[in-house]
Order: C-alpha cells, then structure tokens, then sequence
C-alpha cells in the first residue's frame, strides 16, 4: 500500500488519482455488434452467444419450468438468505415511494408532480465464476415497487446454456417478469433496439465488463437511458483511534477481492493504526481464495495520515468515493460533513459487506468521481415525476401579464398570444 | 398539416416518427474544439468566442457592475415579470425538498437517504436573435433551492461582448453565482475541463444548438453529469368536442414558432373540429412574426382523428411528448392515465405557455421519446440521494448469517469474512 503522511493539499490530487477509463478504444468493436443486433435480431444474438458464451441456445428466455427447478434445486439456507435481504431491500426502498402534493403557486395556478413509473425496464447481470444474484435483487426489488410493466433481466449463459439457479431465484423473488439467457454487448443490443424475442426497453440498469460498459455508454446516445456511468468499485475507510485494525483491515480486503482495479483508501488520524492496519491485511490476506487479486488492488491503494477527522472528510469528499466507511468516535457528526459519496457506513458494526446484501440500501452505486453528480439506484431510477398544472379561468387572468410580458421579451408572439386569446376572448360555458 | 382519420394501429408508429437526430455526424469537430479548449483553457476559450461570435473579450466573467446596469436599465415591467415567476417556480421547486426519514429495516440496521446538493453545476443558455432569460429562471432557481454551492452560467457575448439584460437580471433575481460571457462548444469544454478562469462544474444543464448538444453527450461520456440528451420540442394536444379551436390553435403555433424542426400533434375526437383547427391555425398565423419558422413546422405535423379520449391518451403514451395539453371535458380523469410525458397542462385555461414562462412548473424538458426514460429538470436534478445506514451490535449479529450465506454463495470470502469478524471477536468497550 502506498503511504501517505499528512500530505499537503498539492498532493491531494495524486491521492483523490483513479486510473483511466477508455471505453472509446472498444467503440467500434461494440458498434459493430450492437448494428449487428439491431439488423438481425434473435438470428444476430444467437451467434454472438455461440461466439463469446460457447453456448448454442434454442429458446432465449428462461421458462417457468426452468425457474421452478432452480427454486427446489438451490440451498434452503441460500434461499432464505435471499428472501431476508429482500425484505429488507423491499422495506427501504418502499419508504422512498414518492406523493407529489398540488401546489398553488399563486391563486387558481395549481402544479403537482406526480411519480410514474418507467413502463420497460431491463437489468443487466454480468455472469463469470461467481453468480451476483444480489445485483438482481438490488435492481428488481425498486423496479417491481415502483411498478414497471415490464421487468427485464438478461445474463450470460454458461456452456449448457442455463442461468445459474441463484440468480433465477433472486429474480423470482424480486419480481423480475422476463428472464433472458443472453450476454454480453448482444444483451445489451436486444434491450436497446428490441429483437423478435426481446421487446426493447427504455432504461437499462446494471453492471458489466468494459464492453458491456461500452454499448451502454453507446445505446444512451440514441435509444435508452442508463442507470449511471462505468467505473471499478471503490472503499475510502476513515479511521480514528477507537478503531480496531482487524475490522478497518477486513473491509479494505472486502474491497480489495472485487477485482485488481478495485481501489481501496483508508484515510486514518492515528500513526499506530497504520502499521497495525498493514500488519492485519497482509494475515487475513493469506487467508483469502481471491487472495492474487487482492494483492494487485492493494499494490495501487493508499493510506493517508490526516491531522483529523475534518481533514479526513475533506480529502474524502475531493475523493467522492462510491463507498464510504466511518469509523470513528464522532461518526454521527462526521456523517453530516458527507458531500460526495454514494453510500455510507457508519460505525464499528456496519462494515460495506452488509450493504451490499442486506442492510436495505442499494448496492448499485456511482464510482469513479461520478457521486459528485449521481445518486446511487433508488426508487427514483425507476419513475419520471411529470409535472401537471391547471389554470382557472381568474388564474389564467392573473397570471397572463407575466406571461405575455415574458414571451414578447423572448420574440416570442405565438406564445404571448395562446395566453391572449384564454383572456380577452369569453366563453362562459367552457368548464374550468 | 398532415391528416390521419382513424388510424389502425399499424400507422400508430408513423404518426410518432421523429426526425433523426445525428449528433454524431458532429462528434469530430466538437472533439476538436473540447480538446483545444481542455488543452489551452482561457487562451482558446477567448480563440474561438472571436471566431464564432464575432467578440474580442478580455474578462470573461461578468462583473457586479454590469449586472447592476442591467437591472437598472431593464424595463420594470420585465423585471416585475422576472420576479413574478421565479416567485412561482421558487414555490413549485422548494415544495419538492426532500427529507429522507430514517428505516429500521430489521431490528439494529438503520438505513437512511439524505439529499445532497451537487456542488458545482454549470448552466448553459444559447444566444440568438432572443434572449432566453425564462430557461435562466427554469435552471438557477432549484439550484439556488438545492444548496448548489457555485452556480455557473455560461451564455454566448453578443458581437459588444456583452449579454443582455435581461439575461443578467434573471441571474441575479434566480442566485447565479458566477456568469461568464463564452457559448457554444467552448463554454461546455470550459464548464467540463475548467480554465484558468473557469472552474470546472459536476453537472451542465440547459439547451443549446445542434453543436452544444453534441459537446454536452461529448463530455457526459468521461467527465460531467448533464441534464438530459437533446431533441427538438413538441407538444401534443388531445382536444374533444367542448375544446375551441381558437384556444388549441393558438397552442399549436405556440409550438410551431420554435423552430423549423418542431413537433405539432394534435389528436381530437372531433370531425368538426378538425377542419376548423386548421382554419384558425391559417387565420392566427398571418399575424405571427416568426410565420416562416412556423409554417416549416406545421408542415411536418400531424392531426389525427380518434374514436375516443382513451384512444387518444394510448396514442400520446406511444409517443410520449415534452409537452401534453388536454382540452377535453375528462381532462382530470385522462391525466390519472398519462404514462409518457413531460409537463401536462389541463383544461382550457392552461396553455403551454403558462408553465413555459410563470405557472412554476420547469420548462426544461424531455423531448424526442426520451420521456418515456427521464423527469423533466426539478429538484432532485440538483440533488444526490446518499444513504447512509448503520448497524447495532446487535444488528449486525443478526444480519450476519444473511450477509455470509450470500457473500459465500457468491465467492467473496473477505466480503463475508468482514461482516464474520465483527460478530466472532468481542470488544465490549467500542461503543455502537
């Protein structure tokens, strides 16, 4: 790990440096497949999944038989596991269910917004060695309570061209409504332009490898919108005194295994926590199945030496790390200084793990500086608040001065006039 | 204007045609100019405000004095206006502040969303023959709302190097923080890269030409948040028998003066009607003097005879316009059936025009299908919803058997082991 001791502010940007994203080098290469998807269809899908999934596949989306059988087949305690972290997921995102109240803005000039949600939604669940069903119930759950007709799920295959049973299970328990075993930037394709299997979306969530990252940057151009841009994971861990080094050491691992371009931070007041911190990494490395990757996420990250915890949340915030870990004495107080972030654990019990199960909140998050801008997926991710507004005929009286007034300032005369004409002419029968 | 009676549903999709949008066509020499500036900051930014608004400027920033000039030398009447309906948005935005509440999820986890302004945001206003002090309002009055600690507007120089005053008094009435005289392509380059004068902003909002709206998807690709993709504006009107045919052709012309490429629809289910829409269109539109803009966009719109408002209301989700305006006798009960819009104005009183300029609704809108994906500009534009949750001991004992079976199950030792070591290891003093 790379060291830093109170460093002046010039050295905070190669502190806050993350490495270079270049999607645009695979542009051409995804533009190629996606043209392909949308000329061809299901014809175009089946041979990029042969291609790069070595699975020749008949039907494209998973039966309810098939579903069924994943139910029965998979661990009890498995099963249940991911019915408790739904429920909790369930829970908070229910409680961000949103009621837009009308407002007179002045009298008889009444607005509302009211929240609708988005009719077809599709989720990408990117396949390998280890399935991530909890990507399915962190995407499904808000999008089947915020009430989306069509909830679409896609995912790559392995070679006998099934889905592991996990995440068809998550995805029964969360609602999804469409289960397709297509991958890739080809999944990508048949949910931005629609193939004779596959009814096009209108917003596609979810992570992926850099060429699934690559034709949902390309598909958001022209057809569809995404949930937020591409970036590896990210921890940043404040730490004072009180903190015990095993716990900060087990959750800048938990970090570290996510790939070898994870960055992990810990940003710490307390010179002795540093080299205990260090000291506890490298045991319960050793200890680690993904011990390699670690290692290579590890080799880029960075320990700072702070005069306190307000310095630290400053270089935290000039971060704006997709994960924030608070474990300090004063980590309600330093929870309120949180500018840039995408989600927050505070206190020695709440490790990043727990969120990003069970704990309720959402574990699609914003990476790579992007929380300065973006939210994490919520309940809002999946709704449009349109805004709705009615004039009276007194109201629309009252208000026309400032509107004609505007809109001839604007050279704007056919505006003026459609406000005019409601407040010059009479008509006392037309109903208000 | 193009007439379609009683359509099958098989025509639906050419009454929804768009133009295409090719942004791409303009990628290279957007780039170009994005990395001159990006490259050589002020230098270019002052490069090409003289190539392509013809103005020398020294100081790009507006200063106190001029924009006191401004308000002093605008007519009152305008300025009452200005003031008049930022006192409606201001009212329609602050009743949309958000407040999350703590959730217990499960006994000792606590999850909890809080809204947080984006720092910096960047607002663009295009030039032009007139000057769109109303999109002013629209983009910096929730931003002043939110908290957003520096709200920058960039807005092109006219050939004195100055803006006009009534864009200035609109930035001061509405809380801009800084204003720069630079538009065009250099101004998202400046707003995104930052220059010497010009620190960069998270997020830029607002509309522009063809070429701004090029450089705006340019730079949301790697480094700013933006609003929202581009398109030209729309409305649709769905008018029965009790509307009158003055009121919605004056609504029509109010979108057809936009601009060449403006889209008109309207739907009635009235024959009668029909014919004398289009009389009073020719009528209403010999006095306009934006007439030639006008009737370029009517000949590309479109009415279309349906059997009923239901059929109607189907046809507007399938098309999903910026604006909807509902002249009917069942304007309330249609509205509860709106899927796809942006901004809805009901009953007769309620022309476009109320909520483009006063009414408090925003007036920066999705167009172009993108309805059917995102909210118009509000409040939570301006926002991130971080979470933050924390765990009790005791909390965290319970949720621990979910967290491991699952973060097992998905091959992530050191995830499960983070969660494993806060629940098998005792540190009474620690408090929670």
């Amino acid at each position: 790990m790379q060291t830093f001791r109170y460093p002046a502010p010039s050295q905070w940007a190669d502190i806050c440096r993350r490495p270079t994203i270049n999607l645009e080098a695979l542009s051409q290469t995804v533009a190629t497949v996606l043209d392909d998807i949308r000329d061809r269809g299901d014809e175009a899908v089946r041979h990029y999944t042969a291609k790069f999934d070595h699975a020749e596949i008949d039907d494209l989306r998973v039966g309810a038989e098939e579903i069924k059988e994943a139910l029965s087949s998979l661990d009890p305690t498995l099963l249940q596991a991911i019915h408790d972290a739904h429920r909790n997921i369930a829970k908070f995102h229910e409680a961000q269910r949103f009621t837009g109240l009308p407002i007179e803005t002045q009298t008889g000039v009444t607005c509302q917004q009211h929240s609708v949600p988005i009719e077809h939604v599709g989720l990408y669940i990117p396949g390998g060695t280890a399935p991530l069903f909890s990507t399915v119930l962190m995407l499904a759950t808000p999008a089947r309570l915020a009430g989306c007709r069509r909830i679409v799920l896609c995912s790559p295959p392995n070679r006998e061209g099934r889905l592991h049973p996990a995440i068809l299970a998550a995805a029964h328990v969360a609602g999804v409504t469409e289960i397709y075993r297509v991958g890739g930037v080809q999944a990508i394709g048949a949910m931005a332009y629609g193939t004779e299997t596959i009814a096009p979306v209108s917003k596609i969530f979810g992570p992926g490898n850099s060429y699934v990252m690559a034709a949902k940057q390309h598909v958001s151009l022209d057809r569809v919108a995404i949930d937020m841009p591409a970036g590896p994971s990210e921890v940043l861990v404040i730490a004072d005194d009180t903190a015990r080094a095993d716990y900060v050491a087990a959750d800048l691992l938990s970090q570290a295994e996510h790939g070898p371009d994870s960055q992990v931070i810990l940003l710490t007041t307390s010179e002795r926590l540093m080299s205990e911190i260090e000291a506890e990494v490298e045991r319960q490395l050793n200890m680690l199945p993904r011990r390699d990757i670690a290692i290579k996420a590890l080799a880029e990250s960075r320990i700072v030496l702070v005069h306190d915890t307000d310095e630290a949340m400053a270089l935290s915030n000039a971060y704006a790390p997709e994960h924030l870990i608070l474990q300090t004495a004063d980590y309600e107080a330093l929870a309120e200084k949180v500018v840039n972030a995408g989600s927050v654990f505070m206190g020695p019990y709440t490790p990043e793990s727990a969120g990003d199960y069970a704990s309720g909140t959402n574990h699609t998050l914003p990476t790579h500086h992007w929380a300065t801008a973006y939210s994490g997926v919520n309940m809002d991710s999946y709704c449009r608040k349109i805004t709705f507004q009615h004039l009276t005929q007194s109201g629309a009286q009252a208000l026309a001065p400032t509107v004609i007034t505007m809109a001839e300032a604007e050279g704007l005369q056919a505006h003026a006039n459609a406000m005019k004409i409601r407040v010059t002419s009479s008509n006392p029968e037309t109903p208000e």
